[in-house]
């Protein structure tokens, strides 16, 4: 099998990516920590495009949650285009780019520094501008990535912000849980043969939505991310919320709509919401550790239960990006090489 | 034509709808300017759903861009479902709901006023429970809205938000071109012919793109909803840098992208998407006062010019609510009454 080698690949390393990431950068992530508590930001704003900007608002909703501190996710085109310096004095700007090369990620992280807040970079390359520009700097140790399609460096992003977060509100358990996330990925790889075959009877369609809330809506907005890069299926991410505001009346009988339910605050809403699509008629996959959620599936992905909520993400992920390299094939597409697509986008 | 009779008659109120704003709601929006100016936020938060989130995206690009304040979009479901406490002393919170009655974004707006922000709440409704839980109200005097599709309340909002801001800035050209503004729209509803046959060429879409970026980002973004909403079009709105980022891989021949193109820092970088999007061979529809980007579409709107590129999203919005309309009605649908969907959405 020579396509989808890398991404394929890259999806399988993700175990000893976690464990390197969190062996060789806990330190470091550790002192970060200590300077939130001694000096918390008063906001938080996080800089990111494509997968790390699904990343990003991860981030969004684990520091608000665990740190109550507000977080803005930036606009960048504020600064590259309209020449805005925000007052950032008494703020940490945190930029999540895999290469460290995305020309307005880098402005927004020099902007950021001349404007008074303290920076970090989170990124896979230490010699990367963006690196350069910061005034700490998170490595993901993911190794080098060469699909085109972000999968190790997502999740990594995701546990750089976690294990932050948990160190920086002090929150034990929590730290300590992150040890069994490579355990945890490595038995969400076990799912492929059942993904494989889920594809199968899903390869045919043109569009679907991608349904969570909370922590894993950033699961939504990055699966949908994958199908349209590497499937070319038109999937739309919607938070639940947002759904019944409008979007349900669009989804009619035999719609796909994958529903990622991880146990936590969010289940109880994401079970109703399920039965309504049901009800509907919608073909509903369910991606989820919950058996009550996956009882009211068309399909179901039983994945892995992790320890708390806020890593859920990290675990939901993997059968998310095998779907999306599955249906890739079945349905034709080299998913390391998706059409029209560089792995370094510079905006204009 | 008893179809259609409300949004099509809310549409054309607004030139009257935005006088009558200006004219009664410009000295108590004059009193909230000078109490910025007289303790500046170090932060806004902006909280609202469906269509109000658009108008609330577009006040962040103005906030950010004007005032160099930091803004954040609120997640509200990280207060209504995981019960965090943002610390918000010395920040203003906004909200912006037509109703009022939107039972998350009223939770939101208390817990705000709790947490220390300055609350102020956006409106049509002076005796609804967002303005009863707010320290100062808006009101968008745009008279009762019967459509569930928002048209005249969407850019009553983008009026309120403008005026506050380029009064705090202290921005007195832009202050007084917000007189121009019922004139403008009154001219862009001269369009409506242009609309329909335009919208006759396109009625058969089953998806398309909405293209923008800076500031009409939102009417992009408003202008997927719409589609969605009233048409159901497969809409996806696309900020032109993230278009570069993965989707422009899925756009090939034919395929609908509507280009919102305002004069001002946003247009040399959306006149070489539409060359990009020329050559993929895109149908691309130009909603646009440049003669520029006119020339390069394969269909054009040619919209009036707005004096600032800050208040060219009220006028732009107009033909897109056209578009909606008619297309709503050649497809067969009540753009009234979508399928599924009520005005006053409550979250689970």
């Amino acid at each position: 099998m020579t396509r989808g080698t890398f991404m394929r690949r890259e999806i399988f390393e993700q175990p000893q990516a976690i464990a390197r990431l969190l062996d060789e950068e806990g330190p470091k992530i550790r002192t970060l920590a200590r300077r939130w508590q001694a000096k918390p930001p008063r906001l938080v704003v996080l800089a990111a495009r494509g997968s790390s900007d699904n990343a990003a608002l991860y981030g969004r909703y684990l520091i608000e949650i665990l740190l109550e501190v507000p977080v803005s996710l930036a606009a960048p085109s504020v600064r590259t285009l309209y020449k805005a310096r925000l007052r950032l004095d008494g703020a940490l700007a945190i930029a999540l780019s895999q290469s460290g090369r995305s020309p307005d990620i880098v402005e927004f992280m020099r902007g950021a520094a001349r404007a008074g807040a303290h920076t970090i970079a989170v990124t896979n390359d230490p010699h990367a501008p963006l690196a350069r520009a910061a005034d700490d700097v998170l490595l993901l140790h993911a190794g080098p990535e060469r699909s085109v399609a972000a999968t190790k460096t997502y999740t990594a992003q995701l546990t750089a912000l976690s294990l932050l977060g948990a160190m920086a509100a002090r929150r034990r358990l929590l730290v300590d849980a992150h040890q069994a996330l490579p355990d945890l990925m490595a038995r969400a790889l076990g799912l492929d043969d059942n993904v494989r075959q889920v594809a199968t009877r899903y390869r045919k369609i043109t569009g679907c939505v991608t349904v969570s809330r909370g922590y894993n809506f950033a699961t939504a907005l990055e699966a949908a991310l994958k199908l349209r890069e590497t499937c070319s299926i038109g999937a739309e991410a919607l938070s639940s919320a947002d759904l019944l505001h409008g979007p349900i009346a669009s989804i009619g009988r035999g719609f796909p709509a994958l529903l990622i339910a991880a146990q936590g605050r969010a289940l109880p809403h994401l079970i109703e919401i399920m039965r309504r699509l049901r009800r509907r008629g919608a073909r509903v996959l369910g991606i989820s550790s919950s058996s009550r959620a996956l009882k009211l599936a068309t399909s179901a992905l039983a994945a892995p239960e992790a320890p708390d909520e806020a890593l859920s993400p990290h675990v939901l992920a993997v059968p998310l990006q095998l779907l999306a390299y599955h249906l890739a094939l079945l349905r034709g597409f080299d998913p390391d090489r998706p059409r029209g697509l560089r792995k370094v986008t510079r905006v204009l």
